[in-house]
Parts: C-alpha cells; sequence; structure tokens
C-alpha cells in the first residue's frame, strides 16, 4: 500500500460546532484510509488575509504532495470560484478569494504589491476550477462548499484522481497583497502580521533584513530593543521589561516577552508599526 | 486490509483536559488501526439535548458503519444504562438518557412528542445494553464511562465484534423530545435549538416548511424578514439591518446576518421565537 | 504490516496557532503512517508541572510502546537538553526541564520530596540526550524544537529507530517534585493540583489515603464533607450545597459539585488546601 498524501485543513470553522467532524466523515466516506491533519480552526470567522499567511508559513513543513484545503469563505454560494491550485510540492483546494495569496507569492518572481487583483498562475503551478460536480456530493448546499465541494475532491485528489478531472484550467487567481515592509534609507518599517498564543507579534519583516549588518535598534511603541536575540529566555538582554526581538520559527522577526505575553504586555496586535534602525 | 469504519466522538469534555485523549488511547490500544473523528467536544457540561441535535444533523455524513460514540452523562456511575443503537447506516454507542433522541426520532414514523419518556427501538433497527464485562477495561470507575465503557467497546465493534456479544437486547430506549414548530392558521412559529460559532441562529424549522408556498415574513425578537436568501452574502436582501434567513447545511431555517454574527447583533440564542407567516 | 505505536502530543501551544499542525506535518513526512493522538495542548503557557501532571495521569492508557510527546519549553534554545526516556511500558520525549517528574515518580521506589533537583534514571528504564542532527530537520530553530526536534525523533521511533542511535545515554534527568500529602496525626492535609473543565478539583491525595477507614471529614474552605460519593450526582449527599468528595478518574481524590463547578462555587482552583479528618 503506497503512502497517501496527507490532507490539511485550515478553516475558520472552530471547533465548536460539528462541521469540521463533518468534513472528515466525508472525506472518510470516500478515502477511508486518508490521513487528516488539522492546520488550524481558529482562523478569525472569514479573515481571508490571516489564513493565507498561516498557509503560507506552514505548507512546506509537510510532506510533498500534501492536499492543503482552505475553508475561509465569506462568499461562499455566490460566483466566486472554487479552485485547485498545484504547485512542485503541494496542492491546495480553496475558493479564488485571496486565501492562497501568500502561496502564491512565495511562487512567483514579482509578486504584485499595492491593491487586490488577480495573479497570473505561478510558473510550474498549475490550477483547475472545480467545475465537475460528480466529485461533489449529490447536493450541493449554498451554505457549507466544505463538506459539499472541497472535502470530497480532496477525498479524490488524495486517491490519486487527476486534478483536469476536476474542472478546466485557469489561468488567473485571487491575489490580495498582504503588506510589506518599506525600506526609507536606514530604515525599515514593517508591522505585525500574526499574534500568536503565547503574545509573541510576529511581523512581516524576513530573517535577511533582520539579520542585516548593523541594525542598531528595533522600535515597537516608542519602546527600544538594542539587539536580537537568539531565544525567548535570552540570558544576556538589556532591553527594557524584558522585551525581546528574535528571528522566530516561522522566519519572521517576533517581538517577544522573556516568560510571557508581549501582545498583553505593550499591549499590541496586528497592525502595530515595528521599524529597524540600522547605523 | 478491509476498511474499517471510522469511531466518532462527541462529548462535553471540552479538549482542555485529557479526557478525550485518554479515550483515544484505550481505542487504539484494542484496535491499532482505528481512525477516531472528533465531532465535537464542546458541548455545553451536561447538555443532552445539545448532543442529541448535534448528533442528529451529522451522522448521515459519516461513512455508513460509522460508529457514533456519545458521552454526555450527568449520570455516570448511578443506575442509568449504557446501550449501543444499530440503525441501517451507523452505530451509537451512549448513556441511555436521552442523547440518541434525534437519531431515533429520525428513524421513527410518529416519534412522540410532549414530556420526556421512553420509545421503543425503530422498525429496523436494534439495541443492546452494554453489559459484558469483557468488553470493558479492567476496572471500571464510577465516573468516566468514556475511558472505561465506551472507548473499549467502540474499539471492540469497530473490529468486527457482534453487537449481540455485547449485552442483552433491549426494547425501549429513553427519549426526550426536543422542541417542534407549532402550526397556528397561516403562521408556523418554532425557535431556536443551536447558535454556532459564526453567530448564526437554527431552528427547529424544517426546510420544507421553510420553502412552503406563500412564505411572507420571517418574524424574531420583532424583527421581520422579507424572503429567503439563498446564501450569507445575498446582494438581494432588503431586510433590516442585514438580517438574513436562508435554509442553512444542517436543513434547517437558520437566521444569519450578511458578515457578521446575528447571534451578537439581535442578540438571541437558543430557544429564542422565530415565527414564518405565510400569505 | 505490524502495528505503529501511536505518537501522543502534550503541548502548550494551543490549537489556534498552526504550531501543533505543522508537527503533524513533520511526522507524517518521515512515518505516513504514523498514528498521532492529542493529548493535549491547553497546558497553560509553561507550566512544566501542569504538563507533567497531565502526563502522569495519563500515559497508562495508552497502548504498551506509545511515544509520548512533551512541548512545554520554556528554554527552548538555551543549554537544557533534550532527552528520551524509556519506561518498560511507553517512551517519552521532551525537554530535560522536570515535564517527566511525575512519570519518574510513579517508576522510583522513594521519589525525593524537597525542592528542584536531579534524579537517577530509574530501575528498569533508559535515558537518552537527543544529540544526533541526522534525526533532526535539516535546520533547527532557536525557537520551534518540537518542530524541529521532537517531532522528527518520535516519527524514526515510531518506524522503529533503535534509541541509542538518538544520542549518549544519561544517568540523571531534572526532578521537579510536585506537592505531597502531609500527615500529621489524624489529619492529612493534601491540595487542588488540577482543576478540569468541568470545575472538577483534583488533589494530590491518592485513592488509598482516601479511602482509609475512619474518614469522618473532608474540608475545603471551612467547608466539610462527611462522606465520599461514588459519583458526580450521588443521591444520598448530605453535604453543603450538594459539594461532593470522590475518587476521581485519575485516582486521586476530588472535590466537585452535583450538576455544577466547584471550582466556580467555592471558588477554587489549583493550590487550594484539601484536608482529610480521621476519627
Amino acid at each position: 500500500m503506497d503512502s497517501i498524501p496527507p490532507i490539511v485543513l485550515t478553516t475558520d470553522f472552530g471547533l465548536a460546532d460539528p462541521y469540521v467532524g463533518v468534513m472528515k466523515g466525508v472525506i472518510l466516506g470516500i478515502n477511508p484510509w486518508a490521513a487528516i491533519i488539522d492546520l488550524t480552526h481558529s482562523i478569525q470567522p472569514q479573515n481571508i488575509m490571516q489564513a493565507a499567511f498561516v498557509m503560507g508559513a506552514s505548507w512546506r513543513y509537510f510532506p510533498p504532495g500534501a492536499i492543503h484545503v482552505a475553508v475561509v469563505d465569506p462568499g461562499v454560494g455566490t460566483r466566486r470560484k472554487a479552485v485547485l491550485l498545484i504547485t512542485p510540492r503541494a496542492s491546495f483546494l480553496a475558493p479564488d478569494n485571496g486565501v492562497l495569496s501568500d502561496v502564491l507569492a512565495q511562487h512567483l518572481d514579482n509578486p504584485p504589491a499595492g491593491a487586490s487583483a488577480t495573479v497570473s498562475v505561478p510558473p510550474g503551478c498549475a490550477a483547475y476550477q472545480l467545475a465537475e460536480p460528480s466529485f461533489w456530493r449529490p447536493r450541493v448546499s449554498n451554505t457549507f462548499h466544505g463538506r459539499d465541494i472541497f472535502a470530497p475532491v480532496a477525498a479524490h485528489l488524495s486517491r490519486g484522481e487527476a486534478p483536469a478531472a476536476l474542472g478546466p484550467p485557469v489561468a488567473e487567481l485571487t491575489y490580495r497583497p498582504s503588506p510589506r515592509p518599506v525600506r526609507e534609507g536606514r530604515q525599515v518599517r514593517g508591522e505585525v502580521v500574526y499574534t500568536d498564543h503565547f503574545g509573541n507579534l510576529v511581523t512581516n519583516i524576513s530573517e535577511s533584513m533582520a539579520i542585516e549588518d548593523g541594525l542598531v535598534r528595533v522600535e515597537i511603541k516608542g519602546r527600544g530593543i538594542d539587539r536580537l536575540s537568539l531565544t525567548y529566555r535570552d540570558a544576556n538582554t538589556a532591553g527594557e521589561g524584558h522585551l525581546l526581538a528574535l528571528v522566530g520559527s516561522h522566519g519572521y522577526l517576533e517581538i517577544a516577552l522573556a516568560d510571557g505575553s508581549a501582545a498583553r504586555q505593550l499591549p499590541a496586535g496586528t497592525g502595530e508599526v515595528v521599524t529597524l534602525y540600522y547605523g
């Protein structure tokens, strides 16, 4: 028996309702051997950008061929398309509403900045519209395509169904650019794009910018941090109130508090400006 | 290797404590190949009716033969029976306290209304009392039959154990009727029976009642909605404050708010009256 | 195909972030057949003692050979060791920070009381330092050893890798003794060590102490309970406000409230003193 690519779920459904369990039931009805992993179901309701960040930061830790399913879908039942994006390392099933933006950006040479738009399917990738009802549940609701379309299609894919059977190729996908850090002279101004359970503030400032020679100060809400730490419990830290700046596991600069929550202490959250000063 | 029917768990245990994990450990000790799915563990503590609704609305999305386990069990360790109900499409392990009421109602021609009672096992179904300790953990606590009785019995069933080996047949099961909509002339008066994570208010008014010809108004807390929507983002909606009425994925009339929470905006929750007026 | 020992995860990561899902992705990339069970991810951030209690109370319900992974790791990236402890019935991967204390105590004849220290690896057990990077992710972060070290090592172990290949044996492990009940004349004074989702207050007073002959009164916050109950709904209970004392499923004395939350009603939580009086 060959290995079956896992199906990885990202939704804003929460875990209190039976919605996630029902999707898994539908999947197992089609592929009883499917390995199903929850990435998270705690995306804020209808927060497409948060889901895009989480998927973009996580997909590379899954085995090649993993089938990612994103159901953050405020437009369910309207004319928005449902799509499959195939990259060299993974497959992504999602509504075509921008939830794949971070994954797309990682596969484009020059991802567009500026306003919401569409992008061409990146080189080496392919995309299809989910248009073939024979891979869906017999009766499709207007309100729960996670159960009626995405789950059964994921299950069929995990059994080896050919992507091209699912519907016609599409050339462009919706793209909602996430905020990018801005460089001005000897400064880089980024922002917090994700706050985790520990109160760590994950910014959009990449590791390469953060470890650049000459960094003299990281600033958030008027408080300065004068060096990068390596761990959440850096013994040499001299920053105010033990506020730390470090490159976190996502690969981005994080603001953290030794043995505490930076989000609560500052307080700060998504959108807060973080500035790097180089000497 | 044949497909193994999945074991589907519904409890009020929450996910913070190790109770759910421990049940899964017990299951895997008996059947290492079991596929275990969480339907939900967020049933309100000891809210039997909520669990009955969730299971009744969800079981049909699981593969035939799925083994549903419901542990919402305020009477654990007392004389309440533990039972197995087998329907043509699924098996249900549960305390005999009414948690199977919605499943039973769906298999009865004339489910009793009125006060709490018992019903006969529906035609085409069978039920057994769990009375054979050789399928339980060697030492059974008075406080955690999920771990000591239901989990091991589910695991044995998933390996193909014969239901009749588990204990004697039972002819009647506890039945706690859920509130039913009342028709009075050109009105139907129902109520909210479930509130989901998005703040959608799920009523007990079935799709067939909701789509009946001549519906002119849906009313909740004095606010009227004059048409049914098809999606949560219905462009043509003219209702006050974008309150929507639609047939949701459970198959019942729901009150929702476009891009928001109807539960919070109204505010309203379980038990709130919803009235349909027909012209 | 032989049975694969399950991998059981205990962390303080919560379920909102993608961290747990990412660990599972790493595991499946190495062992696509791994059965992964969540014990809990709701350990309070960096609460090593809580994790130690939960694991000590739960491991015996998992199949022999289960691979437990504990990632409650405030010192991640510092010089604290990462270790594998092998007991006759299970394996435990964890930072060497005391999170294995309850498991160790259960395997020692005379676990030390008093201040934090180290203990020798118990007889019949073995321990290894995780020191062989070929079993880790190629690039190890300073902030997420759950993903970069513990998950891949667990996956390799579940495939049958020899423990001794992972690194050199270690003779001593960090041990942080949990509070023990104190006996003074005809009293035993213990304390609440865990509060569950139902508001049951789990003490450190073992079943054998609780069921000792002559128990006349259990006292918490000045309120007395004059007998042990067998169930959470004990019909014969005459205690004030239906407060109950019973031996719970963890094997310890619990204070509970019939159909309610003792934690909320008293109110009380971890550290609250519970005294047993014998006649």
